[in-house]
């Protein structure tokens, strides 16, 4: 572990300030990859990786993904989107251009388990999670240490029921504006609304358990109890429902009747760590399209 | 496909007439293995295989399974279970003894999908599942021209509304004392609770999602509509309650945002067979122990 | 199993009729998707699918394909191709277009094992392997009632070391300009270059290990020899050098210390026929590219 | 992570007092099992979980664990291993018995690459690896300060071609009879002989790819340049033969056309850490046992 990574941050890479990706969800209709390519080469990009997947053809929903590179990008990518306008009103489209060179920031929402922190923070500094990781919130003291010696701030803040609205100001004021992403690394507290609303499809949760198996609390108990022959994880976007939002991605383990919940709790981690901080990469590089309440993944 | 393989029957290789193996469920308690090992070697036999497994030591349950060779097996089976008797009872012992020269009969359930029917007697004539298929049951006509074909008796019979109570004690007078397991491979009816009395533990069903997810019909269709990355399968013991009988085995298969629910069935088919299949494939071999709602499954 | 189905043939599904799909390798530079998709846009084309990808970016190489549907394109196919020349030309592409109403026509090679062909059958019959099965080919007599109950023509070529160059040549014969895809389904022999080389990149084979370990012969007794706890099987097109050429898709499946040669070898058929239907429709459906001696799978 | 957790050690739960594991190899024959479960239920030990396999039954070997609770084992230990010579010298016997109130002693050897040594500590810490780890050997200074975090000794010992001999000669010194198991966390140097002859057995590796696919160096490099669709790893116990030892435990991921050998680095790296952590922990917990160049793996 490099002390020279230490700060939270991660370098801006030499290619990456010419270099963004573009997000595209529209009805579908005649001409669209046509119109968006051929913008894109006349304002001099050159396409690197395309995208693009349309929902049942007739009357669907069109999804683009389109990574490119333009000189003096920097410089360019306001008059970029100002001229892009009239192609995105014309096929009703959302859309968004991501430079490469900013970093999402992330705030991590964490509780006493480590193991969904400690996975990003290692992937962090490997290198692997190409993002900003601006702080750490946690309603227990535990991990203060630890989260500190890598430069990141940690936010204590203690939720009870008497505290629970004022705890859920301060953490919005605390991330409000100030980052892209929050991770809820097996955070134990349901969020707040007046949280999920202004980040919609940008809070990323890991339940443990096969959505939409074992919905709510003591997945592992309840999985135990019916005696299933795999387990798994999933990663998904917050919404107001309980467990209800889009499924970013799962992943599955086998087990037998020779592990206990402890065992499934233990062979549960190392799956929910990695589905986690799969989702969490996929969402730092704009892979994700949310359409009603699924994902169009182009990893 | 040999044609000389073809008659619903297997044949019994040599070494298989001097083989056996024991099943044991029981509480917990000291010099059970002592005692069963004991015995058989006092009886001639020698142990090929044992698996072993105690729930939660202190007050338990013990499962064990035992293959042995013996020879003249034959001849000394009745009198080896009752010596038994003794240590059955002292330990207050669940057991059986199957010979490897006995076949288990086998009925196979189908209605009009297909790809689980072929897939067992595909495996059937490879000599993988090393049973009797006696016959084949079921409310279309579709398959008899196709089953019959390897010398396997095919019986129509029409499930409606007005005739099911009818159609259901002709099923339970083909089977009943015929065969020793019913598979339902793609059977789309509910099995009547007068089969499932006297067929408890030996009626599989395979269903199509990863249970407890999807429980009820249409899996596929609410799979796709919840937007999962990963489906599956369930193979398991049929109950009274619908889908909730003791889980046998499981797997999955990833899928993604490009899969429609036509493409979610055609994926599903291959997990279907091949989960279905093996849990066949373990009942035969004497695999699987049940336990209140769960399996133990030593393979 | 549908008996208007046996012929041989897959029936064109009307909107098939109207959409083809396009393939694309050429040397990466700017402006290649706008030039191919306004191209088509011009010409009335709508894309329902478009993948791309750019192999190192910078003096990379560019791999494409699109689906894309089109009125009367029958009509309209023949200048269709004319006009794109220029735009072939310009960036020194090799492509095709290939119409969804054209049924590619295979030719399946198999020995005495069968479980591939078994598969590729069912799949074929079930709908799911969208062509045509022209014949099939083997050097033993054994599977011929059970293909040709199907309707598909099954040639006898016993191949012996006296009569292999002569049996060599009876299949060019039979399958030259015949058919557009060559499957072998475990068979045995060595293929001639005089059938590699017309058939470059429409051969495929299943290799029974998961290469490149285990090249040659008797793979599996190799992998129970080294002791793996994984086997896995290998489709890939054939080239000249044994087990060496591009490999389209691998899949494994987890084994113990309990599985001897014959539980691997069984094991093995199902990754073995899962795999190679899989590979064998992946390149129907027109999703494979070959550059050197690696596949882009567009899937 | 609790920091009353910082000092190498594990703590001994009280259940663990009392219990032990034995492991047995022999030649099979009649009465194996009877005679060692009457020997354990004589001597009043319990029999927690068993597991017997026998390689080929005519004439193979005979492969046991069990797994006993024996009131006062730390008292009666040594008398219980005199008794058992006689059984022991029957059956020829290679055999062992571990309390669990010991908890082994590890010694991690690394280089610069840190990700499998992370994954170990935390698991350690974890609770999940039920060992002491007594020190950390690496031939780079980069992470003293990381594992001394830990309260972990860590000892760096330079390699070059000039102190080759004489670094192996401290390696030698310090682990020799010090430490149980010696873990090769991705340390890239060839280990002494003069090492493997004391720790048979008893060293283990992660090779990273799929052995025996990429013997050898740059093996992530050799999987990018054959193209292929699976990559893996492998954990073995250490001979004097290249990656030619025992192997324990393999695992695999899924890659694609778009996985550079940086991707494949990456994706990889999760493979090793979670195929080595495995191999370590069912070393510790006893369930491997070597037969010529093979494992058998009770788990």
């Amino acid at each position: 572990m490099d002390t020279h990574k230490k700060a939270g941050r991660r370098p801006v890479k030499p290619y990456e300030n010419n270099r963004a990706r573009m997000l595209i969800s529209c009805p579908d209709g005649p001409g669209i990859v046509a119109a968006v390519s051929h913008f894109l080469h006349l304002h001099g990009a050159n396409i690197v990786q395309s995208d693009q997947y349309t929902m049942d053809p007739e009357g669907g929903m069109f999804f683009m993904r389109i990574e490119f590179d333009m000189e003096n990008l920097e410089d360019k990518l306001v008059s970029l989107k100002e001229d892009f306008l009239v192609i995105a009103d014309k096929f009703q489209m959302k859309w968004d251009i991501h430079q490469l060179s900013y970093k999402k920031k992330l705030a991590i929402f964490v509780s006493k388990e480590d193991h969904c922190l400690v996975e990003l923070l290692w992937q962090w500094q490997a290198g692997d999670l190409d993002a900003e990781i601006s702080m750490v919130v946690s309603n227990h003291p535990d991990m203060k240490e630890y989260v500190e010696s890598f430069g990141i701030p940690y936010h204590h803040i203690p939720v009870t029921a008497d505290t629970k609205a004022e705890a859920e100001q301060r953490q919005l004021d605390l991330v409000n504006g100030q980052v892209d992403l929050i991770v809820l690394a097996r955070y134990m507290q349901i969020v707040s609304p007046a949280l999920i609303e202004p980040y919609r499809n940008r809070i990323i949760n890991i339940h443990h358990s096969f959505l939409p198996a074992f919905v709510g609390g003591k997945p592992y108990a309840q999985a135990y109890e019916r005696g299933v022959k795999i387990i798994g994880a999933t990663a998904h976007y917050v919404t107001e429902q309980l467990d209800g939002g889009p499924i970013i991605e799962q992943d599955v383990q086998r087990v037998s009747h020779r592990d206990n919940v402890n065992e499934l709790k233990r062979i549960g981690r190392t799956i929910e760590r990695v589905v986690l901080a799969r989702a969490v990469k996929w969402h730092i590089e704009d892979r994700i399209l949310v359409h009603q309440n699924k994902t169009v993944v182009f990893n």
